[in-house]
């Protein structure tokens, strides 16, 4: 990594006014001056594992390739569930063994995620109640600073991962969707992925389709949010790669009442 | 910009809770790893381009002249809007061409207001709806590594400019003002300069005025907000150079019930 | 500080919706472009002082020894407080003289403590409502450039100190304590040290204890959060050092309606 500043993420559900997140910069910058520390964001609805593996699923990739990723989201902090160090040709994930970093796993190489068990690099007293701090901020730092990978603890395979929910197929042409998560201007993001949208359309015969999304029907798709006319719910292919439903300048999740985990139906005609 | 890091801020209303900032964040680092990045706010009102300006003038002065500040309050992404460069003695700017820079058009130079139309620097694909991390992150940090101005595309004269509302005079001596901004502590920030009310008080016979704020009448300046008495709301001289209303301890927003965009009458006596 | 990055550290009451905490961060980066910014929190409920001193105290030890803390928590701003300096072998600290800093007075040694007189480092004008900006973060930027301590101003002893709540024995083996926080997860965190707690238990008969934390009465002290039952109030050993009452996957300040500054009763059996 000469010259080239190590740059170190941070994924928690701690939120932004404790000190928390502040001492795990203070532990890092502790051990290594040298690094860029990057908020990913520290709103992950409390202990909501699954909802910090898509955060991290969908930004990780715009990240150069030798970041090292440190995500805290660890309702069993303080039991025997172990911590993780995944590395990846896309970045180095440190994280609690709980399934948080499931959206990574398909870009990991087998046998590339290890156990961290060094405890010597883990800050003294371990409280037991903030690993954040006390384990996975120092871990991070130590990587950046070059202790290598093996240093840290031996490979597992029997890593814990947790599974998207896909769309399901429920007839021909039918498939139940799921709204994965609604972001912060009420956008709701399916868990369709707008290539497979595509192929539905495309084996259709009238290539039209049909959403019901709450009390609404969603038939038409823009490409730009600006189009929509006022209080119409349309879809669009969304930044993620992931179909969204929305409303110009408003909020789809306000107007359809429809959140985190509501099914979706879709259908093509 | 030999030995000195490139600064790069971010000023968008994209929030704190879902991964946007941090995909610019990652975008620039990946093309520029040098850079320091500062955020100015990601609360701007959902699509309130005109309080991004305001918070923008309000700022970025104090940053070193070589600064480069991103704002993306965007509502019309994916149209055909103009996406722009705007340079100056004071800074170097990039925004969506929707009069997001009208707070410090008066700064710049007549003529170094360019379109970006290079789009070999865009990120591939560009989705459309989300040229923050697609279009706006990648052109700073090329601009940050060196690229000149001039790459990024030609000038343009017909950008959009946006008004501030400014004080209306509607007698002698009554100016009908207007609440800009309502800051964390309920601080009402009205369009009305600290100069402009000195100057109207120099030309009165008695050197006294009065604000009707809500059902309050204001006709007292203090220096320092501990000077106020309890719910008392007074004027004070803002550290934007705006005249202010004020209560000690407590939120003028809420104990008078003004908020953005609200009347204010100022008569001096 | 050769090779090594200053590092500036501001924990402030200005919230994250306004331009206050990048304008400090602007004139900083204009006089010393070469720190490393960090943000403690910009939470902290306005004016309240006392909070965070706690905050401060909580955190400053995680980082390097050199690192510059400034704490902007100041609701006599304006007025003839004085703006104060503290050296000491764990950090410098900059802050209003109005308590702010109590949280680390025993870590620093006596006759450390300066008025910061040489207004020439101030930013000028000084409007007199944003020291934030005018003096606090120019006076940093300073120190971190190698301004000597001693070119800022004298020494002073007579600086305002604010006592942290201390558990208050009413009875043989009860003691009256308060929450002194309560934190993003809902735990509530009590001026009860863990040590002390460890004291207490082992000078009694059964080691057994209580605690009366609104209607709940605690009698259970946990390792882990994730060992709780639902709906059940534990205590924990904080990583604050503090004793703690939560809930597992819960908030304990909701299930309670405990919050801060309420009193809980500690008995041992």
């Amino acid at each position: 990594m000469a010259e080239k500043r190590p740059i170190i993420t941070l994924l928690t559900d701690f939120g932004l006014s404790d000190y928390f997140v502040a001492a795990m910069k203070g532990v890092i910058l502790n051990i290594n001056r040298g690094v860029e520390l990057v908020d990913i964001s520290h709103a992950v609805p409390p202990q909501d594992v699954l909802h910090a593996a898509f955060l991290l699923k969908s930004v990780y990739a715009y990240f150069p390739s030798d970041t090292i990723h440190v995500v805290v989201v660890d309702p069993s902090i303080g039991t025997q569930r172990r911590a993780i160090l995944a590395s990846s040709e896309k970045g180095f994930f440190i994280a609690p063994d709980n399934g948080v970093l499931s959206g990574i796993y398909e870009e990991v190489g087998v046998g590339e995620i290890r156990e961290i068990t060094a405890d010597h690099y883990f800050l003294k007293p371990r409280t037991g109640t903030f690993d954040g701090r006390d384990v996975f901020a120092p871990v991070a730092a130590w990587l950046s600073k070059g202790v290598s990978l093996s240093s840290f603890g031996d490979f597992i395979s029997d890593y814990k991962k947790l599974d998207f929910p896909a769309p399901l197929p429920i007839q021909e042409g039918v498939l139940k969707c799921k709204i994965l998560s609604v972001d912060h201007f009420g956008n709701l993001i399916s868990n369709l992925g707008c290539e497979q949208f595509k192929e539905y359309l495309d084996a259709s015969e009238k290539r039209r389709f049909a959403f019901r999304v709450g009390e609404h029907t969603v038939s038409k798709l823009l490409q730009a949010y600006a189009e929509g006319e006022p209080d119409e719910v349309f879809a669009i292919l969304g930044s993620s790669g992931l179909v969204e439903f929305s409303v110009k300048g408003g909020s789809a999740a306000a107007l359809t009442r429809v959140g985190i985990g509501s099914d979706v139906l879709f259908k093509v005609i």
